[in-house]
């Protein structure tokens, strides 16, 4: 069969043969749809993130898959389920805390591989097996846009733990803000315009531009942070009672404090590299204690995410999702799924060919 | 009657004369029998915190108190009643959004004066009056030491806050560490004694000292911040699941993350001033995201956290409270009670001659 891999070496995805797998006992056998590409399969190309399988050439990328299943194996699943993978696995020999506990996305990074990003390959193949427990069925109807579950579910964990932090009082936020407006950040967006009354997307793009133009339609303000850094939104807006980092720059992570109403929380969720530099880390310190601020990391998502994410992914508008798609290639315009440039929000590849 | 105050200019306590408070509708008359000295009214002392009244050239002094109803006033109080004063009041005029929901300790700072600190007389006086909604009632042979249920409440409620934070996941914590050997800091030692399996307290004294002895008298472990600086901990000791800030030391806020182990939270206590340094950004911030962990800032305490606080202080051992208070001055020794060397652990202010 037919796989996308990143080679040790190489910064481009490519095709591979690969054997088709063979599913062990409690393993379903799934015939790949479509799988997402995202910020960190980019990161991953330029050897930024991720880590190749042990003792293998190659990755065999994606962790936003959907599939069919084409051979339940004697498992709970009946042959053509659709069905979306998780992405952590126990590590081959390592310790298995958190998977015996349910929650494997609370596993700390030496105690997981993650498929398509650190130590196992991922779901960008014709076919891929995996123990049924890590597949959550989806309606056969959202099977076209069952990619986005994943990415979806990674903010509803992220959403879920901020919840969880402002859980001992009375908290009712209003006002939301949305560092990124990458397709993470936009599909967040959408999920919290029925939580918030007010939400705000912040990028650094020139109108006129699709994301903007998401942003304006989801009923969202457009913060171009060139005119209005972060620290500067409370003047330029209000101060916001959520504010989501989905954009990897470190600077947002400690800005967000100042970007918070009383009592609010940053869910932080990109994944910068090394890099110092100043901060009034008095100010931040006395601001986070006086206001009963929160900083929350978040990464990865468990199952329970994934079925929350179904419910949201069902809920989303139509155009929404034409909107945010802007490409699904097949297997011979490969690049096109992996380009990157401000006319690109979402890509996936797509294997359905039948 | 007598009262223990800051005069706008000075920088030291003094005993003014004050007429004797009559109490409104709904408030009672208390006669105080203790009033606890912490780092905040240094800090006051100091300059670096704090507000007087408005129109009035002093302060008076003290936020942990305990005293006795000398007059219920037709409220649902008796006279001989034990009660500890919680510290927030709605500002002369300004919003009671806080107050109407039950939870002032969530009020912005310019929502809320606090009694003795910012914008109100304190009860360091030989009588004070309150609402008696912001009056706790106390078992009569907790009176000794009902200063620290003030204290000990700030802590019940960066717990709950930092509980909280990790209530979205099967969160199993063994170890704390908690920096800072003053008060609250000792207090919070003894409190975490029960809930985790090992507890660690930083300070940077030499041995042999009061605070050191405490902290190994509650099974505690020692750590010296010149020799294991905090985000050497996890080498020297191990990973910390909690980390409770109690020094205002503004780099602690930032090291804590690196004190942490995965899913860790640190809860953050201490009211730094403006002070500029470097950080890696970049690192903190995928620490915080890889690895699920928390930063919570808490300020002040409520009515229920007061009530937890009253239970708290009931279990604590009672060698450990004679160790901790170092001196309980009287009105004519009022210099001891503000002493703040080596020897000093917890001081209190008796008003309590009968």
């Amino acid at each position: 069969m037919q796989a996308v891999a990143l080679r040790r070496g190489s910064s481009s995805p490519e095709l591979v043969e690969k054997p088709r797998p063979v599913p062990d006992a409690g393993e379903a056998l799934v015939r790949t749809l479509r799988v997402g590409v995202d910020g960190t399969d980019h990161e991953i190309l330029a050897g930024h993130h991720g880590e190749f399988p042990a003792n293998a050439d190659h990755l065999v990328l994606g962790h936003e898959a959907v599939g069919v299943v084409a051979d339940a194996n004697g498992t709970a699943l009946s042959e053509g389920d659709v069905v979306v993978p998780t992405v952590r696995r126990p590590p081959a020999d390592g310790p298995t805390e958190w998977f015996d506990r349910g929650q494997p996305d609370m596993a700390p990074p030496d105690e997981t591989v993650e498929r398509g990003i650190s130590g196992a390959h991922g779901f960008m193949s014709e076919f891929f097996t995996s123990p049924v427990e890590y597949l959550v069925p989806i309606p056969a109807d959202l099977a076209e846009w069952g990619f986005l579950v994943e990415p979806i579910s990674v903010a509803e964990k992220a959403l879920e733990l901020a919840d969880a932090s402002r859980s001992s009082f009375d908290w009712r936020p209003e006002s939301a803000l949305v560092l990124g407006n990458g397709s993470l950040g936009l599909l967040t967006l959408a999920m919290l315009d029925d939580r918030f009354e007010r939400t705000y997307c912040l990028g650094r793009r020139d109108r006129p531009d699709p994301t903007v133009d998401v942003i304006e339609a989801l009923g969202g303000t457009y913060v171009d942070s060139r005119e209005t850094p972060v620290p500067t939104v409370p003047d330029a807006h209000e101060p916001m009672d959520l504010v989501f980092e989905a954009t990897g720059y470190a600077r947002h992570a400690f800005e967000s404090i100042d970007a918070l109403a009383p009592n609010g929380v940053a869910a932080l969720l990109g994944v910068p590299d090394s890099w110092t530099f100043e901060v009034d880390g008095g100010d931040l310190h006395r601001e986070l204690v006086m206001t009963n601020k929160a900083l929350v990391g978040s990464v990865n998502s468990g199952y329970r995410h994934f079925e929350a994410a179904v419910e949201t992914l069902a809920d989303l508008p139509s155009w929404l999702l034409d909107d945010l798609v802007t490409e699904v290639a097949d297997l011979e315009n490969l690049d096109h799924a992996f380009a990157d440039d401000e006319t690109t929000i979402k890509t996936a590849v797509k294997f359905d060919n039948q």
